[in-house]
């Protein structure tokens, strides 16, 4: 492996994708499985039996048969490379035992690793932009050493307060890890086992950060958080404890491409995407839920849980209380799980209000908390998320057994807790830092939107996120993901720009982009528009 | 969730047992399904068409008719509880939706968490160590504020050398951020993403690490290291690396217990024991490993890996050369992987040879090194658990790419990353460190041993760990596993000492307890030889 190449990638949970920009396996998929699903359910009821014994032994029968004659003709086929095993290895372990032995003899056959690694290390072959993150870190963009160089708005990172988080450390950080009481360094408290799930000192102090970051709107209980390393393994972990392999998770579509990876790999949770439309906003409605669980169902994909992020990621619109309340319905009615994804929950610029899945559960008795957790992280809201912390908040109390214990493989190291505790208790401040990083934000956030307005490009209206959402498809050179991809590529080798296409997001509608804004100074903004200016003129 | 509860639970990777003294579930489960296989592997055979078409489709015929009569019976059975899911739930979707249906009705039906977290859930039911660890933490002994309090024997935590890496600290810690370069605090290298599988600069300063631990033996690649949050989820990733769900790894009994999570948890590989006695020194032997692994392909078990710790936890002896030599012969002709844990490489006394399984690579190039992968960390030969630092360092370039990929659920913080930079290059402090540890190791050791020598109580001949073996069996009741838990609980009850019995680390003779003695101090030893004579006294 090449150390340099590693340097280069993305950051692990902010790649812009996964899938390919040309492909669309969950949709696709669930096209071919809608066809497929015709034919096996009533076959399903026919081996229930319900066709009767005799039509339910004679159908079985006849596709052992065929089935029989296709393993006759496929006996005889080459052995499979040991490198690359396929994909039902598991499925049929007699027959692949039997291919392998044939490899036997060569005691210098390659070591042959899992199916589940062969199909992991695919998952970005088709990456196409990963080539983008690549770009940014060969040839970065600064505006007097390299004044040409590739300019990151690809990553939802936040630079804007990082002189507080500075100022912070230099005077503070020497200070996190001496326990007053005994006078010295607290080496204790450092170097030895720690719970996997937290410090509760620290748990305390997020809580009490959270509580803030929505403006008191609601108070959060310490013991309901299982710390994780960072928010991207708190969902991993949710999807082992609330689905199990092959089980599908409904996420409103664009979406953060994180998401795919983060429930499929390790835990095998399918993302069904539920499509939204610009005209409502990128907004999901019950009804396109309710479409997207049936289509499911039919397919034989049993759904768990409703995964969403509010504010949401890429679009940064916040969700109405209304909906909120209707999603609780759907999951209750559904018998199926809610989980709230608010990392960006303290990171608003609007006059819009925010409002926490907490808030709901709080001001209705009616619903069965067991059903909601909530993933936060200080990535977003403290600028940190080279700290990587994270978390489940969940109001499931065998939720939080379980994760808690799978937290043994994504603890968070103790000298970070103590720095966090010692930050996240330092009021003054945490007061200001939330002030100012919101009016920054807002800041921002304007005068970038502002630039792009100029330009002929209207975002949705946002209220959260380090992103704006913005509709490009005018200067596509056809309306389709291939022109999207066209002009992802333009703006990239011609303009310099890495952006998130939408299309790595799962959005239906060709011709949107995410483009990160805080990782910029505001000289760097005419910067960016002039570049902008130069390729769309050019179509 | 209880908080107290919760600071009480062991940590993560040290737990005593996940399996009840009374129960062997692997051993129990290939003596059954041995008896399966004699009737499942011809059934195969048939239904692939090598007992001719018609018998092929006769006999799954009447197997559906019988299954359909089953399913016909069972329709009218009441609806299992949302809360506790049958196991097979995800085999037959059909018919669990029909069940989960009639549960719709209720719109406070508690929502049902996985399968597997149900599994999980269970697995730390019949842990009866679990109140041992509960009883250090709620009354630890300490020699004058509590002298009659329990003593902690249970804990592979190495408190000797914690004066040396506090001193450091003290010193030197608050430089660790800083970048001479820019004469300021590093708030790009702390605060940003960073790769997720760690920074290169402390793959390099671990690999030096490492080398300088096996005393130059071998040296190490840093771009082979892939770096997780501890050794616990190291063996995760392997684990979906190298086998995939229902698989299984041979691990040499008695073995570390958190082996059996780190494995079956989330990637569902099987820990098949391979059973050592005492009159092996219980170091294990090429003919017991080919044993196993005959049993494990009878049970339709595929064997993907041998997994070993050396020096050997809990028993401290070292693997020898030869020994290494032929297990690599044994992988290549098996073709399976090879995973060494050498956490305790730098933590030897005695005056054998520590070998590295790199070591025995670099001797002979006729290996395939695609099938070796070695764990290591920095918890136990640094002594500092709390920073949750571990490692794969893998010869297989598609293992590393994959690897890397995973830690995004796993990463380390970066300030304890540039932390740790900072002590591993301060060249000093890290030989001083290795120098003094090893020889305060070697004293304890010498010492605990021959406070039971004394007490009439042999250990195992060892070379490393924290820990040693020791056979008390004379002291049983009974020479069983009933005996064994009843010697266990008189020790944490009446002498009030903490250990870990050989049952809960799969060891199949009775009477065997690993005693951890670096958390002690020299006159705690006579403290704890008191305690038990008193009870082995009165037996």
């Amino acid at each position: 492996m090449n150390p340099e190449a590693e340097a280069k990638a993305p950051p692990a949970d902010e790649e812009a994708t996964s899938a390919g920009p040309l492909a669309f396996p969950p949709v696709a998929a669930r096209g071919g499985g809608a066809a497929a699903m015709r034919l096996i359910v009533p076959l399903q009821g026919i081996v229930q039996g319900r066709g009767g014994l005799v039509l339910g032994s004679l159908i079985p029968c006849a596709l052992f048969y065929f089935l029989q004659i296709y393993l006759k003709r496929n006996r005889s086929s080459p052995s499979p490379s040991s490198s690359s095993p396929p994909a039902d290895e598991g499925e049929l372990p007699g027959i692949v035992r039997t291919l392998s032995r044939a490899s036997l003899g060569s005691a210098r056959s390659p070591a042959a690793v899992s199916s589940r690694a062969v199909s992991i290390a695919k998952s970005s072959d088709s990456a196409a932009y990963f080539v983008g993150y690549k770009k940014c870190s060969e040839d970065p963009y600064h505006p007097l050493d390299n004044p040409d160089g590739v300019i990151q708005l690809g990553l939802a990172e936040n630079h804007l307060s990082f002189d507080l988080i500075e100022g912070w450390f230099a005077t503070n950080s020497k200070n996190s890890w001496f326990d007053e009481r005994q006078g010295g360094l607290n080496i204790n408290g450092l170097a030895t086992y720690q719970p996997s799930d937290g410090l509760m000192e620290l748990k305390m102090a997020i809580a009490g950060f959270m509580g803030q970051v929505v403006q008191g709107s609601v108070s959060f209980n310490p013991s309901r958080i299982i710390l994780t390393a960072g928010a991207t393994s708190a969902i991993e972990i949710l999807s082992f404890c609330l689905g199990d392999h092959g089980n599908g998770f409904l996420v409103p579509s664009p979406y953060y491409p994180g998401y795919d990876r983060n429930t499929k790999w390790t835990a095998g949770i399918e993302v069904i995407p539920v499509p939204c439309r610009s005209t409502d906003n990128f907004s999901f409605s019950i009804a396109a839920l309710e479409r997207a669980y049936d289509q499911a169902k039919k397919r034989g994909v049993k759904v768990r849980a409703v995964l969403f992020s509010n504010p949401s990621n890429p679009v940064g619109n916040l969700l109405q209380r209304k909906l909120l309340h209707d999603l609780l319905d759907f999951a209750t009615e559904k018998n199926i799980h809610v989980i709230a994804d608010e990392v960006f929950a303290g990171s608003t610029y609007g006059n819009e209000e925010f409002v926490s899945m907490a808030e709901i559960l709080n001001s209705d008795d009616e619903f069965d908390r067991s059903r909601v957790h909530i993933i936060y992280s200080l990535s977003k809201d403290l600028s940190v998320p080279g700290f990587r912390t994270g978390l489940i908040y969940s109001f499931n109390d065998q939720v939080l057994s379980v994760a808690s214990k799978l937290t043994r493989f994504s603890s968070i190291s103790a000298p970070t807790q103590r720095l966090l505790i010692s930050m996240l208790t330092d009021s003054d401040f945490i007061t200001r830092y939330i002030k100012v990083n919101r009016s920054r934000l807002r800041a921002m956030h304007a005068l970038f939107v502002d630039g792009l307005k100029q330009l002929g490009i209207k975002c949705v209206k946002s209220g959260g996120g380090f992103y704006c959402w913005a509709d490009v498809s005018q200067f596509m050179k056809s309306y389709s993901e291939k022109g999207e991809f066209e002009l992802w590529k333009e703006m990239l080798d011609l303009a310099k720009i890495n952006a998130t296409p939408g299309t790595a997001c799962h959005c239906i509608e060709p011709g949107w982009f995410r483009f990160c804004f805080t990782t910029l100074t505001e000289k760097d903004v005419p910067v960016i528009m002039e570049r902008f200016k130069r390729i769309f003129d050019s179509r």
